[in-house]
């Protein structure tokens, strides 16, 4: 079964994707065609997205659903009258929190994925470069500036943790590689001993590693199950004789990774 | 004036704050202490969560808002006998859909934010390690692989809109930085030029540009009013005489800089 989707939204749309994924993610069987129609901020704006939408209501010969965020009452009423089930988060949820603070919400076009203070931004942008920078072990001497040093194999999804770190929590995140040769002895190098309450482990199952190298370069020794399952045994040591808490990353998505490695850590983002 | 909000969820809790934060955007007057609850996926743990908003609540000697994104039915019991205005994503959008699409919604513990199969997760790491290879014009030889190139003046932007259009929409971006040789004959170097039709520019206005190098290096001639008007005066040129699409990013945060440059350039996302 096939439906189509819109997101619309006087901002990035962001949220009303966000939003809506969540939703259309309930209803696995459907096949979902998604459109995020942005930066309505006009009426003209508006119009044309309903002309869009009931286009494709006709096409499809069945109602679209559209997720809403739009925020200023004309554009919403424009909204309201296209040919699809529109689900509008704003007259929703907006009302009971009116009546529960008791002050008027901002009408205003959103703006909720925008800058919000310079202090923010630099936090932000900081940590990004802070995460380049310190990506792959690449230099280790600014780890007493860093929030988190994750520690992993090759391909165990530090580099892109460490990003969405950076972007979405602005923390400094390091990321430091364990290769074979830092096995021979079970002992931390000496730039992670001098840290070890910053450090945390990710680990994938030997299939999954295999898996992801073999992406990479397929039929190589680095790739083999031999050589991934001597690895993982030897991080594993390092981990349990260290104490280093530490996740296994196999089915999980940055996302998840991210967010559990704050529960598990108690590590506060630097941006909300 | 101070007041909660709770984001619970059975997943990262992603969803929930995106959501929540648009909502609590508009009610800008007071000062929200927010507080995520990610991973609620037992009776117990919901109990928890109950009893961690009933505290805040006694605490505040206000009810706090709580967002949930909650999916299983016994949980969102639970969660409801908390003293606080609960507002439930998936009570309020998913009887709608329901009805509208004729089909019931799986209930199952939301996973949003995992990885949907092994293809995307690949598209969307391999995005990531295409955007730190090609960063800062540090190799221009796989541009013919890129799906965008970013080009602009030092601190305008380019890299954290790069990582983010990777980690965001799978999107293969490199960036490439002018510096003043580049503008001594307004000519684009060869590796832009053989691949005109991928660049899009990032600009800023002198202050901003000034401001944010000055966080960098204060007081040096690089960050000097005089250096980046000149800058800026040598890439518009640039831009205007091979037709660039460009966008002035002042004050837009890499959320809307990288949802306006897919809204331009009409380049389509590899991740929905």
């Amino acid at each position: 079964m096939r439906r189509s989707a819109f997101f619309v939204s006087d901002g990035t749309g962001i949220t009303a994707e966000t939003l809506g994924h969540s939703m259309l993610s309930r209803f696995g069987e459907i096949e979902w065609h998604q459109q995020t129609l942005p930066f309505i901020q006009t009426i003209d704006d508006a119009h044309a997205a309903v002309e869009q939408i009931n286009q494709r209501c006709h096409e499809d010969e069945q109602k679209p659903v559209v997720f809403s965020t739009l925020v200023r009452d004309d554009l919403r009423a424009v909204l309201a009258s296209c040919n699809a089930l529109v689900l509008d988060l704003f007259s929703v949820f907006i009302g009971p929190m009116e009546q529960e603070l008791g002050i008027r919400s901002s009408h205003q076009v959103g703006r909720t994925h925008a800058i919000r203070d310079q202090e923010a931004y630099f936090v932000r942008i900081n940590a990004v470069h802070f995460a380049l920078d310190n990506d792959d072990g690449a230099r280790t001497r600014h780890y007493d500036k860093a929030d988190i040093i994750l520690v992993g194999l090759s391909r165990s999804g530090k580099t892109p943790t460490s990003l969405y770190l950076a972007l979405q929590f602005g923390l400094r995140a390091a990321n430091y590689p364990f290769t074979e040769d830092d096995f021979d002895d079970t002992v931390l190098p000496k730039c992670l001993m001098d840290h070890r309450d910053k450090l945390f482990g990710l680990t994938l199952t030997a299939e999954r590693l295999h898996a992801i190298r073999s992406e990479r370069k397929a039929n190589s020794r680095y790739a083999s199950m031999r050589q991934v399952e001597d690895e993982i045994r030897g991080i594993e040591a390092i981990f349990n004789r260290y104490n280093i808490p530490h996740l296994n990353a196999t089915d999980l998505s940055i996302e998840e990774i991210s967010t559990r490695i704050l529960a598990m850590t108690g590590l506060k983002r630097r941006l909300q």
